[in-house]
């Protein structure tokens, strides 16, 4: 009999979310007193409506029972009342499914529309728990390449058209995308929207960002179309960012597909419920100020432009001015940034501080590509961020020399 | 092109939990005025303890931040102090790993292990999550029949050992049992672990109902052979009926088989991070007075007495005296318990009230097997519980005739 109990396959060939890569690093640092910025985590500063906290602070269910398995009817219909309010009055109770955080959406709808062996088609960089979640779900992730040099817009519809095999379940698509800032266009939305017709395919949606955006327009939203496609459109929404609820894993997804929906109730079943009192804060998302969201998106904007041209400023550094979202994808005079990354973190620590950053190559697919770049989350203030911004300038000229 | 866009072949495959299976139903019955005795999920009228409900009323921490992927260290070292105090002080922080309840822990547990047409090996009936979580993580589960009339324990290590195949992966028990509320004896849990040894298989058990014993004997946990088969050995555990935290979404494994923990910080990382409220509510567990759960436990004792008494005087029925946990199965004289279960809710509200139970066929693998018999959650007060007797007994009456 062989020594040692073996772990699956799947686990050990699983890759590590690279946004968390580095997280090994984080604790001897601390210990030695060295202050991180933490630029590689969308985890942001600001503060929960007080409307939510409120609703912990004169909690009163007792027991905190199981809320229903597809969601407290209170949360469904406060969410049912936003949508109406940003132009989709039409949808209904039954179109929408509460979840544990937009992650556990994701999973949910991956195992719903893909079995073991299928492929989702996405655009690289992506996500990268896109990648975690299929391999937790054997599912293949399949990627069409954009560029920094045309600000990660998507390629046109013949190159997308080309990636698309018999294995091909879906398409996948994040806007304001999520690792790059970009808003995709009208025209792009709408070539995704042809293709999902022409090939049968779901289109997935990630909209959890749909807010934040720093040109004035509004995204254009999957639900523009899902009345159209109401088999195959499902939007993956979250509170997270909207409401600074990150650590309350309060998401949602929308579907008009009966039979998608019935088939993801037994799965949100077997889990018993999503969390009641995340729920119960998002009851009140209605009562969140508009004046809300309007500050955080002006702050954020206000920190893009930070970013962005302190990074023109560092020579080598290639960047774009991302559209929305409150990340930006940089590509640096280093050959490979994981060490880069891993170096700020083991061995520079100007006036015992340092800046954490996502290594770009866990958002691609493709073996090397993304190599020089990195992924920054410009969740920190004014301050913070010239200050990494300066570490970074410093760490690049003394890493090369 | 074929028209729709069909979903998964394991979404149309999944079982409906047995727990929900009648779900549909009640909304109607509701609108109707139709009063519920809710005997098929184990979601507690027990109190919520006081401290916790208090870190809810005095919340501070703004923004509602992701908690740390595999635990806040506050949560983990009270896990900690909670597990020396019931006899394992020598389990660290690396050996735990907070889970957004029992069962994230068990979905995670499973990829962890098993690949892809693996096995896992349980005793039936067995608690119908544990199905579903292998249908989404294309799991076997094979089953080895255990019976009412020797109150669902464990049949000898022979016959066990004959369902091992070269697929099997692992042995899962739940103990104190849900849906039986069996407790196994120490020789019993100590066959399993002689059988896991012997095939090199891991050992997973949930062990969520530790504390709910009416026998005054403290169940064997597997963490007393955890140091001997430290690769092996994985507890399932969750606050969610111990403190009355079903909603909260809150629960743990335990192992030192640090390749598979490696391996789970990757899934972990994957859904960001669990519950951070639910954590800050769990860093107060030592903080529960141990009348709390002697109350609890004395409570569900004299409901389990109810329960066993008035279903020995319903002619035809079959049961037995359950050792902990708070559930019970019983063989009814009917055919077909799925249908039974329905009527009760359909066809039968005696003073407009009726009885929801869990068929028990959604617990047995087997074809076929369990089909006359139910599980009760006794999860009601005493004088609704009586109620509730009096109703099922009325229908059987009925139903017969």
């Amino acid at each position: 009999m062989k020594q040692g109990c073996p772990v699956s396959q799947r686990l050990t060939h699983m890759p590590v979310s690279s946004i968390r890569k580095l997280t090994p690093f984080v604790n001897p640092l601390r210990e030695k007193g060295v202050k991180i910025y933490h630029l590689n985590i969308g985890d942001p500063d600001v503060k929960t409506p007080d409307v939510m906290l409120g609703a912990l602070r004169n909690w009163s269910i007792d027991p905190v029972r199981y809320a229903h398995p597809w969601g407290e009817p209170k949360f469904l219909d406060a969410l049912l009342a936003y949508y109406s309010k940003i132009g989709y009055p039409w949808l209904k109770r039954a179109d929408l499914l509460a979840a544990q955080g937009g992650s556990e959406a994701l999973v949910m709808t991956f195992l719903g529309i893909a079995d073991h062996g299928d492929e989702i088609l996405t655009f690289e960089p992506f996500y990268s728990n896109y990648a975690v979640c299929c391999a937790i779900t054997g599912v293949k992730l399949n990627t069409v390449p954009t560029s920094i040099h045309t600000g990660f817009h998507l390629p046109d519809e013949k190159t997308i058209e080309s990636h698309i095999t018999s294995k091909t379940r879906a398409i996948l698509y994040c806007n304001p995308c999520n690792p790059t800032g970009t808003i995709y266009s009208k025209d792009e939305v709408e070539s995704l929207v042809r293709l999902a017709k022409k090939y049968n395919l779901f289109l997935l949606a990630d909209e959890v960002y749909r807010e934040y955006t720093f040109s004035g327009v509004t995204p254009t939203s999957l639900l523009d179309y899902m009345q159209e496609m109401p088999e195959q459109a499902v939007v993956l929404d979250s509170l997270s960012k909207r409401y600074s609820l990150c650590g309350a894993r309060l998401g949602n997804l929308v579907t008009l597909n009966q039979e998608l929906m019935t088939g993801l109730h037994k799965i949100a079943q077997s889990r018993l419920s999503g969390g009641l009192i995340a729920q119960v804060m998002g009851e009140h998302l209605l009562e969140v100020p508009e004046s809300y969201m309007e500050g955080v998106v002006a702050e954020y904007r206000h920190r893009r432009d930070i970013l962005v041209a302190g990074l023109r400023k560092i020579p080598g550094v290639t960047t774009y001015e991302p559209e929305g979202a409150f990340y930006l994808m940089a590509a640096l005079p280093v050959e490979d940034a994981d060490e880069f990354c891993k170096w700020l973190l083991t061995e520079f620590h100007p006036n015992s501080e340092t800046v954490m950053l996502a290594p770009g190559s866990g958002f691609y697919g493709t073996p090397g590509a993304g190599r020089n770049e990195v992924r920054f989350a410009y969740v920190l203030n004014e301050k913070d961020l010239k200050r990494s911004l300066e570490i970074l300038k410093e760490g690049l000229t003394k890493y090369k020399a």
